[in-house]
């Protein structure tokens, strides 16, 4: 009996941290600055959306973007299109110069996985043969050496028509809904909304087909959008990313397959790639 | 050369048909009246969300929310939480009469997956040894005999504090995001928002701890709960769900797993258990 109290101790100690905990004690080797120059601040409704963009996943979509943010097309466009449960998409206005910028690209829809680091999620996925993190993106990939940026919630993709290589990144869209990894392979993926994506999801949803808003009075406005890198460092956002192939990544994924370690009853012994959010910190 | 367009044209007929094309083809046999006697009418700021019960799933909470709306506790009552990528989620007021409702259930957050009829999914799945559809609504099983309501998109579920018996119905949410299946047998589903999930989703989200509103001023009115067997005919939803053990939701599953059936580039192969809406129409 009187040893009782310290058994229960050391079975605390050993026992595996909940998802919180996790990050809590993540070092600072766990955590990378956002990538100020691969990052939109995009003013929506007197808001901010910010979008981390991935040049490992679409380069020259996201090149082309960032040549887009710099002829200064974004500003004074419009999201034109919310669909509930799915996409909220922002375009440029017709006839709108786009400078340099390319109008149309090649689909970047996959890559080879080859060069492309993932973290991989120890879970079976309904639609690829893995799934995983890199450097902070959601993904997936085959089993014949293909790798592509998944449609998670608030993943930015490419909007585009019929032919594949209608996209150039003028018109993008967010998810807002359950990841439709249908899209998946059909898209491309250029980044994800690491801060306001709220500001897209709550918006009204439009009443056309496709959700597209009716008339004009309905667009938003996006007033600006700048890199992160042309801003002053006092209006930039100062986050830190947990590094996804790190051990405490690896920790938290853990955490987050098995629930009962934040006190669920249950545990599902699994998650979903888009059922988790990378962590993210104000920088101490 | 002379036979080609023939040979086309019965590669045409024989290819599989896309999923609108499923759901526009499917008999009447394939349908299935909304059942009125198991529906809640739920105004809501105006709009009405409509929410079809699950009996089979959580028969103890669905007669008792039955039981809150026969005593019309729900009325006057509202949305005090909604966060992002999660749950709206409503209740009545503090010291509310709930009648001869009663105040706390044992959870039902899982049953017997005898004699309940799933029509199973093809694809793996992060969570479950298998997934598919009981009558209308998602649900997943181990494989040990015991089956649950999925947590998707449009989900509605018991709210409760941490005693898992302290849920009764007076309390509830539904999902506006990605599908948090960790509170897959952790918390009870009691039904699905067959209309009107717009009316939650796109909220405004609260800016407390978990999405609650801040103010009592932000919670959004919920003046009145009926079902749909208490309302004139006229005032109810005339829907009909097509029976997820019919044909006809096979192939429109099918179509689903493999959208260059829809136009695509790129079929998955695949579907999620969430990420497959139920057809539904108008009754001709």
């Amino acid at each position: 009996m009187r040893i009782a109290p310290l058994a229960l101790l050391l079975a605390a100690a050993a026992a595996p941290p909940g998802s919180q905990a996790v990050v809590d004690a993540a070092p600072a080797s766990a955590w990378r600055p956002l990538d100020q120059a691969n990052t939109l601040y995009m003013r929506v409704n007197g808001g901010t959306v910010v979008i981390e963009l991935a040049p490992a996943l679409a380069p020259r979509h996201v090149a082309n973007i960032k040549a887009l943010v710099a002829a200064r097309a974004f500003d004074a466009s419009a999201v034109t299109r919310v669909q509930d449960n799915y996409v909220a998409q922002w375009g440029l206005p017709e006839g709108r110069s786009t400078g340099p910028a390319a109008r149309t690209l090649p689909l970047e829809a996959e890559r080879p996985a080859a060069g492309l680091a993932i973290a991989p999620l120890p879970y079976p996925d309904s639609y690829a043969a893995g799934t995983g993190f890199a450097d902070g993106f959601p993904v997936a990939r085959d089993g014949a050496g293909r790798a592509w940026g998944a449609h998670c919630y608030a993943s930015v993709g490419v909007g585009r028509d019929a032919a594949p290589d209608s996209g150039s990144g003028a018109e993008l869209f967010a998810v807002i809904g359950h990841a439709p990894r249908h899209l998946d392979r059909n898209y491309a993926v250029v980044g994800r909304v690491v801060s306001g994506i709220e500001r897209l999801s709550a918006l009204p949803r439009g009443t056309e087909a496709l959700g597209f808003y009716k008339t004009p009075a309905e667009h938003v406005p996006i007033t600006q959008v700048r890199l992160g890198s042309e801003l002053p460092p006092d209006e930039r956002l100062n986050l830190e990313v947990m590094r996804t192939d790190s051990p405490s990544f690896a920790a938290y994924v853990a955490a987050r397959a098995d629930r009962t370690r934040d006190g669920f009853l249950v545990g599902m012994n699994g998650v979903d790639v888009c059922n988790i959010r990378v962590p993210q910190r104000v920088r101490p």
